[in-house]
């Protein structure tokens, strides 16, 4: 009888298929266990290959394949045979080869980067271990630690009381604004968990223009519509404007609508801009919306004294949206809702199922904490980030996010004084840079529709020329009227002046010719 | 300047803090690179102690402790300073030492168990490059790879044409399922993505009493309420019962409520009932509802010939939700969605936000894929499952289904013929079966109201001696009338005969004194 049942190599190249009858040995016990040289083989790989020779400045952020070449470079398919361990370990190494490099310092292109060692173990020991949390009795210390780490989180926000409340660890920033909207109806309304949203005066969320997709995206799935979203103006630094959302939520009101929360964000995806909080919850109270703060972004200026100024008045949230796998450079996902209120998430999503959450267990069933949450299997995703927190001291987390910051400043000052780059934003608040770079040729232009067309094909074209040579990788986009520009995203603490010297002269480079 | 301005050890053991000037070396490249060190030591650990001995037979299953006394033992604390590596690398024992080991082979708990190396590889890889799968620019390779394994699963299903359609991966079934709600209300209402519920009729979602809870839970937090979920009843063998379908779906119309879809169940959470998939597409077609099937527990079936019977009907589905995490034995998480339709995923979820899904890029952008989910940033677990099918090949997913179904038929016939032990279904379809344990002294009692309350309490009792022992983990729940039973789940394939026997004995062993 074979060990592992599940193994069909024919063209293996060692034991796999060995018959083994002791059923005590931690061979048999175990399909793994034959295979202890073989993940060692690969885990030694992953490590020099994926954690170290990939992220070094020499190698390329991405070797650039289109789909159609990559498809001839990889060997996708799935076949009835299963392959050898020699075959298994070269898609290994090309699996890594054709990877982008997000833990490159190089890649400053996304909310997330860097590969921190303490959060790489943390998540190959929960890999491991493979828990769900949902129960105390499957995952006991999960549990605990998401406890002591969400208590400590809320006690940063600033909630009453020490940091008073409650919260989830959740599959990324998207869905944790979407407890947020589930939170919010559930408080304004608890029949709505009966009864839905049929039949309902029309609820309504308020949001800035420039807030993340999500607040929509979820609206929409969770049955609001798009046309109950109602998205605020926001000023010439990229903050909603509260005369506007005065002014909207008034309207809504005359239409015989109900405002229901704001979704206020701490940290646009864009342009790094934090809403005014403070005035955002004097709206809130006079008008009785719940308030949302998404920090996904910039959450993590909680943790610098000389940065959480820019979140001030979070303390009054309903709720919070912070994700430690952004500026505090977590692996991913590590994301958490907080709200201050200890019942609402219980309250909100349980379904008491009998089968899961039996309430004649023999320990305090308070702690199957499972119910919250709208998954039923969730990972453990508080691991890494305690350990991170454990390795570092909040002192080091502190001494992280003041490094990017530090590094985002210095790069908006040469920015500011380079020949032929343009700020978007004269004094960016957060790690995210929004900048254009006019080429030489467009630089003696009259600031005309023909000179924008020109200036918005720029950044395409340098986007493109850094990925085929590999370079490095930022993002570009437009925003309302402005045509496109470049988004440097800054979450490494690696990372030094002279990379940032490099970023704009590799830029300057990729488009001499345009 | 310290190479990781994050950290902050002050007891630190070695040289986490020395100064690196050379920015091109790789060691001031990266924060992790001074770290290699810790990272193997840590490695080896870690597939020491939690791959290797904690799910040695030999070992316990768990290690209990009460909620306070788990406090005390292990320091959860988050402080200022910064861990020493030693005391880092003792916390990480600790961790191992306190949490379940889900991965051994007496862990038969939960609709997960083992641990697949291949598996354990591909998430330890999918960490180290830590990508988010939202664009082909980042996730070239993941791109392609969830293209290929939704394309093969969705022919495996049997939809048209060689398996037409779409899919995505989720965080979970239960949210999975919520994909399905959202899908059936679009293509019943596409205004519904504009205007959401307020003021529409009714639209009513049925699935059987015997569902997994995601359904209802997913409905309410959507917007639809637990009120217009019908929970259509199961018949002696735990599947939906069609005339109640029937009758339920016409009730609604005579209501003036709309009929939007049926979630039917392959594999219940319990019983682990496949609900008639064939006949519940005619009343589907009937009344031109949704169908879809939720096959996150028994998906795994369709990898056997010998098995696939039990889901016979699933390609008229409309949606299916399938986990490899389960049945397949893949690790957390990975759950699939599939449809049979194109475009709708894509036209159900998109916003469009200009600063992710630029469509001015040098390449074919409909590659980038994020915009169908509702999540933003999200995990490649497509790698662990794809590397995973590579190894073993289709005919060794085959094997693994088919030995563990083997294993749950010689189960079950222990458990009918020796003494004390009753089946709660004579003949179970799936690997979780389900059976009371009768103790010696409630064996000559009638079968009176005393005689099922007295059985009521002897599957917690016994499930508190085990895991205080630690010699297994089995779970047990009530289900409608019907007294805590006991359910075993199997998706191991390296377990044997002799552990179906040991079960059995412990369980007889920890209840001899009640």
């Amino acid at each position: 009888m074979l060990a592992n049942a599940a193994n069909n190599n024919n063209n293996n190249n060692n034991n796999i298929t060995s018959t083994k009858d002791d059923l005590s040995s931690f061979v048999a016990s175990h399909p793994a266990a034959e295979f202890e040289g073989f993940i060692r083989a690969c885990v030694d790989e992953i490590i020099k290959l994926a954690v170290f020779q990939g992220t070094n400045r020499s190698s390329k952020v991405v070797e650039w394949h289109e789909p159609a070449e990559l498809r001839q470079l990889f060997d996708f398919q799935l076949r009835e045979q299963g392959e050898s361990q020699d075959k298994l370990r070269e898609l290994l190494r090309e699996t890594i080869r054709f990877s982008v490099k997000t833990g490159h310092p190089y890649f400053i292109n996304q909310l997330y980067s860097g590969v921190d060692p303490y959060a790489l173990v943390g998540q190959w020991l929960t890999d491991a271990l493979n828990p769900s949390v949902y129960t105390y009795e499957v995952a006991p210390l999960f549990t605990l630690m998401e406890e002591q780490v969400l208590a400590e989180m809320r006690r940063i926000v600033g909630f009453p009381n020490g940091g008073q409340g409650d919260g989830i660890f959740c599959p990324g920033g998207s869905i944790a604004n979407g407890y947020a909207i589930s939170c919010a109806r559930y408080r304004h309304s608890p029949e709505s968990k009966k009864n839905g949203l049929f039949n309902a005066k029309p609820l309504i969320i308020f949001t800035s223009e420039d807030a993340h997709y999500s607040v929509e995206k979820l609206a929409m799935f969770m049955g609001f519509g798009s046309d109950h979203v109602r998205k605020i103006a926001t000023n010439e630094v990229g903050k909603m404007r509260l005369s506007d959302l005065e002014k909207q939520v008034k309207l809504c009101l005359e239409n015989g609508w109900q405002p229901l929360m704001v979704s206020a964000t701490a940290g646009t995806t864009v342009l790094g801009a934090f809403d005014d909080l403070a005035g955002i919850s004097e709206v809130c109270k006079k008008y009785n919306m719940w308030m949302h703060v998404d920090a996904a972004w910039g959450g993590g200026a909680l943790m610098s004294k000389k940065y959480r100024h820019l979140l001030n008045g979070i303390e009054r949230a309903d709720s919070v949206t912070w994700n430690p796998h952004k500026l505090l450079a977590a692996s991913q996902q590590c994301s958490t809702f907080l709200t201050r209120h200890q019942q609402v998430l219980a309250q909100c999503h349980s379904t008491n199922a009998t089968y899961l959450f039996q309430k004649d267990k023999f320990y305090d069933t308070s702690f199957d904490t499972g119910d919250k949450h709208i998954q039923c299997g969730r990972r453990a995703d508080v691991f890494k980030f305690w350990f991170m927190w454990k390795a570092k001291g909040t002192q080091g987390l502190e001494a992280h996010v003041e490094k990017v910051f530090r590094m985002a400043e210095f790069f908006t000052a040469k920015v500011r004084e380079r020949p032929g780059f343009e700020l978007v934003l004269e004094s960016p608040e957060c790690t995210n840079i929004s900048f254009w770079y006019v080429p030489p040729g467009l630089r003696e232009m009259e600031r005309n529709r023909e000179f924008y067309d020109r200036l918005h094909k720029v950044a395409p074209k340098v986007k493109e020329g850094m990925i085929k040579k590999g370079s490095m990788m930022i993002t570009y986009q437009p925003l309302r009227q402005l045509p496109n520009f470049f988004r440097l995203v800054l979450q490494n603490s690696c990372l030094e002046e002279s990379d940032m010297v490099y970023f704009l002269d590799e830029i300057e480079s990729l488009a001499q010719n345009l």
